[in-house]
């Protein structure tokens, strides 16, 4: 099939973005910067980790001894509530010096108390206890901002600046750029299908299984047909809805399950612990709309390329130009099919 | 002010996205990555370079004693010429599954002989002959091409695969994604203000000069009000020109001595060969208007943020929401304005 084999561009639908693939280029030598894969062993509690539990942190507050998941206020969170009563904005030349106040909140979401496990070496009830924090932090802030955002840096290449596992939450009154993409593409297919772009994406996918990685009753893994990232996956409902404060408890649960399917499978790909940042993308809130347009869905971006050490770079052409990937979606979507389940670390003793 | 304090967003004019300025989070501490510092001595040939002059490249070509800089074709290119005569859509499902062929040329641009140096450690007349080649490169495949990205990937953490000094060009039928944007903005920008985006932009900045770096009788330097990385800079011309083809003599002198300015004063933020990602964005040739809208530029995106190891990571919210930096335009400009325009290596000795 020539899509497979000669250079191509491929559309996001949900930006708008294109992305050159050039299948032809996976063969060239690697003569570049390779990472440190820092596999070293971690206690289970690290007396100087400002997230473990029973420890201080720099502002003076103590971590509770939490069982499952810890929230707290990130002490140098990007955003801080507005302390004046109404949003200015800063423009002083309306074309070409835009500028608007923002403010918001920032938190930081422990996944475990455990200092050295990551979310595929949890147990599922406590990889339940993660999505319903991600859900109860969700419907809590949706209440006071637009834009919710829910994401995780793991692995230092991704600028994690904590090995203990976590998340982030930054919660804001503006639309970001990405989900006003995407809220816009979205609404643009809906008025011309009568139909959310992300329920047909998932229906045409299960049909189809080339770029399907996992699914269950409730969500689809796939390796998305535009996927930029070499091993880029999108996690996606198959119900109606929106948002996290829709979740019942079978969907948390199939989400738990889909999440530890996923990280395992990335981690058996090079067996190290595969890094990436990962995030959710829910519906804008508070519009009074029941935004029907939209599929609640989360993006993994992993930056491995080659093996443990070797990423890839989205630099030069790919920041001046439009992302670029040698191997395609389906040759990565194949590569995660035939991965394990099991974790490397479990097979490997 | 408070626009300088607060957390606030300032709009990119020439792609539409934002970026979200965090200034107060500059002192955060910092646990996370550092990079690895290559500075190595380097030999000023090596004789495993398929760089340097006179070796043979793995396809079994010589490079030539070359003086000033040599171009060759990209051995590994993500572009390859379209052999079949049409250009073909791919799409099979024409909201979801979009793809197109395309086709193009990638190639390698040595800018010296000597493997040791960098474009700050060159004389004028050598950074001449560098523009002398991008602008000769840049005509001939615009008659070919209607995007012909020229561009530099410099340092390991830029995923420069080799130390020699080098730039590519990748030419395509296709407007990538950001000339797309850029196009359209500052078309609409033209449409409504009668002048180009870019030359309204520049006399600000150089009435205002609180963000300008360097400026010359034909150029601007400048860290634009929307900056993403920490000490991003935007290089643009204050002729009316549109693409590199219409360069005269002064025009390209007058570019050789911005170009060493401003990477030497990179260079001396932190003493250390300051990686970045480099590019040009010319008007799209070959549409038979005179393109008025458009004014070249290039923009260097450089990522450290602390030291020669720190660097900015764009990741996480950054991926899936929209930039964020610490460090404002301002600060930024201001520590290149101080930054000095000898370079370190000279002073040191
Ligand atoms: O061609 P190089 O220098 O080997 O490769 C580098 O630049 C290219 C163009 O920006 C990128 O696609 C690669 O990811 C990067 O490693
Ligand atoms: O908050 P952290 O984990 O220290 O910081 C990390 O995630 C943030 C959100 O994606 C980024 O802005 C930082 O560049 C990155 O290092």
């Amino acid at each position: 099939m020539a899509l497979l084999e000669s250079t191509h561009r491929r559309k996001n639908p949900l930006t708008g973005r294109w992305v050159l693939v050039s299948p032809h280029r996976n063969n060239r030598p690697w003569l570049g910067a390779t990472e440190a894969v820092n596999e070293s062993v971690l206690p289970k509690h690290d007396e100087s980790c400002p997230l473990c539990p029973g420890n201080t942190r720099a502002n003076g507050d103590s971590n509770p001894d939490y069982k499952y998941t810890h929230v707290f206020k990130n002490d140098f969170g990007a955003l801080t509530p507005n302390e004046s009563e109404q949003t200015q904005s800063l423009a002083s030349d309306s074309d070409l010096f835009i500028a608007d106040e923002a403010s918001g909140e920032c938190r930081v979401i422990c996944f475990s108390p455990e200092h050295n496990k990551t979310l595929p070496e949890l147990e599922h009830d406590a990889l339940h206890e993660v999505v319903k924090t991600w859900k109860d932090n969700y419907t809590e802030l949706a209440q006071h901002y637009e834009c919710v955002q829910v994401f995780e840096n793991k692995g230092e290449i991704m600028g994690c600046s904590q090995p203990h596992p976590h998340g982030q939450v930054w919660a804001h009154s503006h639309l970001s750029t990405e989900i006003e993409a995407e809220d816009t593409q979205q609404l643009a297919y809906y008025k011309k299908h009568g139909s959310a772009m992300l329920a047909d994406y998932v229906q045409k996918e299960q049909a189809d299984k080339t770029r399907v990685v996992f699914e269950n009753e409730h969500w689809l893994v796939v390796v998305p047909f535009w996927a930029a990232w070499p091993f880029e996956t999108l996690l996606v409902t198959k119900d109606n809805i929106q948002n996290f404060s829709q979740l019942n408890d079978a969907q948390t649960d199939a989400l738990a399950q889909a999440l530890k399917v996923l990280t395992t499978k990335y981690d058996n790909v090079f067996n190290c612990s595969f890094p990436y940042s990962m995030g959710w993308h829910n519906a804008p809130a508070n519009r009074g709309s029941d935004e029907q347009h939209w599929r609640l869905h989360a993006h993994f971006y992993p930056p491995l390329l080659r093996s443990a050490t070797v990423k890839k770079h989205m630099v030069g052409y790919e920041m001046l130009g439009e992302s670029q990937r040698d191997l395609s979606a389906e040759t990565a979507a194949s590569i995660l099919q035939a991965a394990s389940t099991t974790h490397y670390k479990k097979t490997a003793g």
